[in-house]
């Protein structure tokens, strides 16, 4: 007789499990509703061809996908913006921009090497589309932060690094890299936390071929760790300074959400990706002991690219895997024991018609009802109705049905009322 | 540049598409909790032996399998219940016996011919574990009538027809039919209300190999459209009298949950798969426009042969795709019109601030707020307001910064008041 499991990098969700889940997906869902974003939904299975579209052919090797029975190849979705493009870009002229929605689908990689690491998760995505200005950013950034803030995270646990491509860009054509050379430098320097400064110098030199002087330079804007540094710097300069302007509105925007203690502007925050355009970001749990908990930036260029609208558009992704550890880590998951509102007793079998009779008002009061599917002793029904967390048990027996009553229990004081048995499914659950 | 569109038979939920998704998940997830029954989930990807060992190697072709990169042959799952049986099975020993829980996920089937149909869809699975009486039969045909009824439907929708595959194959057997051969009577009188009683008679004759005798006590007996008739002329027969009793026992249950005008005996109810065991159910609309809407039964084999683990069961599949055309054609799916609960808008740029703080503290109590991402006049932004239907807009502009007010206007009937800023982030929304 076989004894299946589950596939490697595949979750079970036991209902304990499935709490959690729900409970995470259910604050994601509440803060998108009130930052006014609408929820939408796309196939778990897309053309391959979407994917490489947007990412290169390079991706295919990270992608579960396959041939299917029509040989289409196909892909089991590894991210979400693809599809939100697809879908925008075939309806983009009959909707109101700024379009703001979310959604929260389950997706899977699968890299070969990968042992012991999950192949799917679950992730929050934001996006706005059709809104090129600054305000876009600020209230994107502002929904990350506050999905978090909801979860009962504060400043002291997470915080929000801030950086903008065309900032990065105008500073290092500013310190003579190339323009055709621009996305190396940016997969280079996104190590910049890994590696030695003297290994990415290395590096520049040979793999960009930066004179010294240029390397020099390059290395010296990532220095500066502080917008105020970089405003001084290059706040006058020809070509820069709109861009310090427009990262000046953004953190004042976030003042004024009363978020500035969340944000940090971060030159280092590259993410290598080549198809961001402007604003990037990604948060970092403060004690450095996560991967990134959420990444995000506009893509300014994708739904022209995949659907032919030329929409500007950004967007965020936020994992449940790495959330959740941050949150099991701060004490920040909620009690998952089920609760229900009655367990109801026969105390012979002749009461069973009774049991079932209050079991279905008490049902379609709301409440949620359990009890013995088969006749059992009442102490062992008692003890059904704790081990399921009742608040209260119902005990019905030949004398309360001669009565028209019933005995409600308190499960947890053990204090005992006799109530008519009409007036018993209006009772509220304390 | 090219034009990508989502694979044939997959869905794309826009939001109003989602609304409506959300709405029947949302009344399935109220129900099922009600009754007691807990959320659980599984990979949306399992080896396919797994469904194989279930139903046989034929359900390869209706599969959407493929060999993933591990060389593993795995599949998007068709159904739930072989990943509840997996579940169920590994950890059957530490849990409560009934075992009672649901799940809603997304089911894949690829049939190379289906053309224009659906390969995906949405279903609530109820399964209650470790309970062989009739209890757990009343209380999951209950279920499945209540969360019918709690969308709006009525006794004039709907209707349950069950039977038992043990009362069908002890009349057949006192029929005649030989043991080895019951399974392929199901499979022809399944189609009993689609063929003549000429064809399914020369059927049984052909290919069961049924003389003339035993074929029309096989005829005759699902002649019998009634319960009462069934009972009468076989209540008193050996290995049938016990069939007919339980079968009683179901009704009278179901009859003291108030669910009797749902539910009708029908031996015609067989379920071509093999694996059921005892009680079996549909439910159909009453017009008999379309599929089922519901089916289940009793496999009390199921998870000995799959986890090991030898547990009753049964279980029922209630799929999104014709439950929505149903309530759809009864003008039963509820408006899903996104609502907002203010816009708010800034009467000159230098009122952002202010209209974001505003923003951020309305949220903060819970309200579903937007507001201009860029600056516009006054008269599109309330346009804006409309076009979301807010409730409520709230106006800034430089006057009631320097009073320290807002004016806040109702849009239905455009009635206006002047409000303290501070005191309007808790003004309770109408």
């Amino acid at each position: 007789m076989p004894n299946f499991v589950s596939l490697p990098g595949f979750r079970d969700f036991y209902p304990g499990d499935l709490a959690v889940r729900k409970h995470i997906m259910t604050v994601w869902r509440e803060v998108a509703c009130r930052y006014g974003f609408e929820e939408y939904d796309g196939p778990p299975l897309e053309p391959t061809e979407l994917y490489v579209e947007k990412s290169g052919p390079e991706i295919v090797q990270q992608l579960y996908n396959f041939a299917d029975k029509g040989d289409r190849d196909v892909s089991l979705r590894p991210e979400m913006t693809p599809t939100l493009a697809r879908m925008v870009g075939a309806r983009a002229s009959a909707m109101r921009k700024p379009i703001k929605w979310f959604s929260m689908p389950q997706l899977f990689r699968y890299e070969r090497a990968q042992r012991g690491r999950l192949r799917e998760h679950f992730q929050l995505n934001l996006d706005i589309v059709g809104e090129a200005g600054v305000g876009a950013d600020i209230e994107l950034i502002a929904a990350a932060i506050d999905v978090l803030r909801a979860f009962g995270l504060t400043s002291t646990d997470f915080v929000v690094r801030i950086s903008d491509r065309r900032l990065l860009r105008a500073l290092l054509l500013h310190a003579q890299v190339p323009e055709d050379r621009l996305i190396r430098v940016y997969n280079i320097v996104d190590k910049l936390e890994r590696e030695s400064r003297e290994s990415v110098a290395e590096r520049l030199g040979e793999e960009v071929g930066l004179g010294e002087a240029a390397t020099d330079e390059v290395l010296a804007i990532f220095g500066h760790r502080d917008f105020e540094a970089v405003r001084n710097a290059y706040g006058g300069t020809h070509g820069i300074g709109e861009e310090i302007a427009r990262m000046r509105e953004l953190f004042e925007g976030l003042e004024a959400f009363g978020l500035a203690d969340y944000v940090r502007f971060d030159l280092g925050i590259v993410r290598g990706l080549a198809y961001y355009t402007g604003v990037v970001f990604e948060i970092f749990d403060i004690q450095g002991e996560l991967r990134a908990i959420c990444g995000g930036g506009r893509y300014d260029d994708l739904l022209g690219l995949v659907s032919g609208s030329d929409l500007p558009a950004l967007g965020l992704g936020m994992g449940d895997v790495v959330l959740r550890e941050l949150l099991a880590g701060r004490g920040l998951l909620p009690a998952t024991d089920r609760l229900l509102d009655y367990y109801v007793v026969a105390v012979t079998p002749d009461e069973r018609p009774d049991v079932l009779r209050l079991v279905h008002c008490l049902r379609e009061a709301g409440h949620s009802v359990d009890y013995a599917l088969r006749h059992q002793g009442v102490g062992k029904q008692l003890k059904s109705a704790s081990a399921l967390n009742a608040t209260r048990a119902i005990i019905i027996g030949p004398d309360e049905v001669a009565d028209g009553v019933v005995v409600v229990r308190t499960m947890t004081s053990g204090e005992e009322e006799r109530v008519p048995m009409d007036g018993v499914a209006v009772t509220e659950v304390g």
